[in-house]
């Protein structure tokens, strides 16, 4: 591990130092777990008390922050500690990441084509006419089928399996054992109750800015394109079936799945374990709570919807109350009844 | 890529050409999506008035199809367009994987055996006394434990590991991350609260004609065999517990669960994130709607499914048709109960 | 495949044979499905009857059972049947599972160490600075990144990967599939409706005795590290996110997910389908029923929860036993008002 001075870190952060600049550190940590040889910051003043219990050697902190107490730490002082803390995370995770060059034995076409500073690790299979972008990195395992473009800077790690004939665009981050391009789940009914695959030829584009999680599928269009739009954001073990759209930044957490041919507008939010059925629309700026089922299209832009099938969040949560206050509601029907029979009888 | 030309592919399919017959193509289109040098189909007479504005080179209509207006595309008149395509689409596919031979560096136990016209791509892994039958297909990075049996004209697509002593016959697919044979989940409390594990010995036998998508996790038995039986359709990111036996030709949609030792009958269609208890039977035919939980043995046969629990799919959309209006039937009931009291007081 | 005779496998047990001393087994079934060859057991009267009528060719029996008909198999007598198999089973295991030493080709940076009795498969790869202990199984095309320690005795089935940084402890069981430490969901959002990725650059500990099975998820934690405590089983298709704490002896069944930073503790009971809510707490011996969805912490120990938003078990279904008669309440409350209202009219 590299170690870096209170003075250098300051130097590149624009600050001042306070205490110790020879003091080291190599290894980032949260305030109130910090240890020595460790980089901490302060930002949200509610957590300011750990700042003088703290065991960080270094502390970035804003510059107008007054002391109300002795630190051990030394501190650097910044114009904005937040700010400052997230360019150090970046910088630490180039340095992480700067794997380059080809590990043997990797499996490369001869037909495909590599870009410039190119990463591929060992156990790597990258097939026939395979078009590969500059600064890419393709960690070990990783399967590229026959066909594929990657533009430039994605990263695809462990292990994921990219389909023939998909498209890949910029800036793209795959994470370990997602598949991208397996077959939609097409099956025609035949009279015996069998059922006849039928074939899936189309193939999965996903644009530039796109991050999806790990052990995720996004399944190929029948024919035409699944389609993950630019700077969307799928989490872990999603499933994406054939010939869906995901609009534009639209985020969707872990365990979801949008079935086929639904199209999924711009910014959305979506929580996790949802289900949205097949070919339906979903509006821009559409927020649906985890464990949600959407069975119809969504119209209206800017609403949030709950429930299984969903409706009006607001609308569900006050459904939700009365239902757990349904043995007493039916208790107090019971009475009524009771009432009005006696009264009858009177 | 091969191209065919008009005269070419009307040959193929019996058919008649109306238009150019040198006209060539290289891709498959819907015909509202058709671009020159794709081949697109029209089956459908609600799409008719795309046949008039495509730009796909060539289209497959029926024979007895009456033109209402001229077209820009080259025709090719068939008994059935819908057919005639399928048809097309098969040999498309067939001609696309069509992968022979062995790739370097593969690991093959001398123990194993192949059939004839093996594919089997590079870093995969067949075990010892491995039987594989025919045409079988292994694509990169699979991994084929011990004592595997993999009969005729299977293929398991990337990434795809088998644990030992499973048998899989013949036509099966498997898509790319998909487990078989992984432990069941079998573990005996002990007296301070910790789990032993139970050793899980037995195997996951999978039917003939069989396909499972991306990343399902099929767990081996206990003891005995976990069953997927013939014409079974598993979607991507399915679990299958130890013991279960999923019966002929049943079709289970994306993210769905059967627990340990459920056995689910023949022609069954399960939704989307259905949950199934352990130790039940489901009848045959039985359908299930996304997103339900079942928890208790269904006995009767072809009947709908839908809630958590599930009961009866008629009665759970009627009852969900009153929650929604809970908060009214609250108040309506708080309305009955108020003027019931004043009554009272007269 | 070894075989054992009815003598031999005696003398192991410390048994007496009944029978043929020299009848052999290769295999192991269940009494209902023994055939020839195998062996089985008997420890709940349950079953007795198959005694009477299976095929194994040897039984295992408690001492002190009083035959009450004619037996075709050979059979053992033991003190206590059930511990006897189990003793058995343990030892099948552990002759199945004794691979030793390194396939070629795997990669092996010259920085890592290895323990002493490793496997290590074919087409693994294992990077700079690992520290592996002695007697780790590491199967075929698994994947560990830079700088993860892993201990004495672990095992990680085909095609597992875990990121750099991560540390796994003794005993640990993982299978086919599953990911440890994959980037947590963290983006912030900005201005423009696009999101900017948050640097994840903690790690996941996984401590002694856990078992995860296969194609789960296990996020690093943003900084920090995500826990699974020791003893801790989680099923198949599992998501925990960033910053997660498990606690020591909980077992998670499948398909479940815990949102970031959410700690839940010591031996609770999670079922399949399970989603909680990121930032909370749930309480030692917490029980949760499939399907449920937390959205508060749990204060409350040993509590069994169940809903979506969860809440205590038995008022949950008392809650859902009125939600099913819903139509027949509104009916009841429909014709009170009818009644009312001709009341009021007269």
């Amino acid at each position: 591990m590299i170690r870096f001075s209170a003075a250098e870190l300051s130097r590149l952060l624009n600050g001042i130092v306070e205490g110790n600049p020879d003091i080291t550190v190599s290894d980032l940590a949260k305030i109130e777990e910090g240890v020595e040889g460790t980089l901490s910051f302060l930002a949200n003043p509610k957590y300011e008390s750990f700042l003088y219990t703290t065991n960080a050697s270094i502390v970035i902190i804003n510059q107008d922050l007054q002391l109300t107490a002795p630190v051990n730490c030394t501190l650097i002082r910044v114009e904005n500690a937040y700010t400052a803390f997230s360019v150090l995370l970046e910088k630490y995770n180039t340095i992480k990441s700067n794997k380059v060059g080809i590990e043997q034995p990797a499996f490369i076409s001869p037909s495909a084509t590599l870009g410039v500073q190119p990463y591929v690790g060992a156990f790597a299979y990258i097939g026939n006419n395979v078009k590969i972008g500059n600064n890419v990195k393709i960690y070990p395992q990783v399967y590229v089928g026959d066909n594929v473009t990657i533009d430039d800077n994605t990263v695809l790690f462990a292990g994921v399996k990219i389909y023939s004939d998909c498209v890949l665009g910029k800036n793209v981050i795959i994470h370990s054992g997602t598949v991208i391009g397996s077959d939609g789940f097409g099956f025609a009914p035949q009279v015996d109750g069998s059922y006849s695959k039928v074939s899936q030829i189309g193939n999965v584009i996903i644009e530039d800015d796109v991050e999806i999680g790990s052990n995720a599928s996004i399944d190929r269009a029948t024919m035409g394109s699944t389609i993950i739009r630019k700077g969307v954001k799928l989490d872990n073990l999603i499933q994406i079936a054939h010939n869906v759209e995901i609009g534009q930044n639209t985020v969707i957490a872990s365990q979801s799945g949008v079935s086929g041919s639904t199209k999924v507008g711009e910014n959305c939010i979506i929580g996790g374990q949802v289900g949205i059925v097949g070919h339906i629309n979903i509006s821009k700026g559409t927020k649906i709570n985890a464990q949600s089922g959407v069975s119809k299209s969504i119209v209206e832009q800017d609403k949030k919807w709950n429930g299984s099938p969903a409706f009006a969040f607001n609308d569900s949560l006050k459904a939700y109350a009365v239902y757990r206050r349904l043995p007493e509601l039916e208790r107090k029907l019971q009475e009524i009844e009771k009432l009005l029979l006696e009264a009858k009888e009177l």
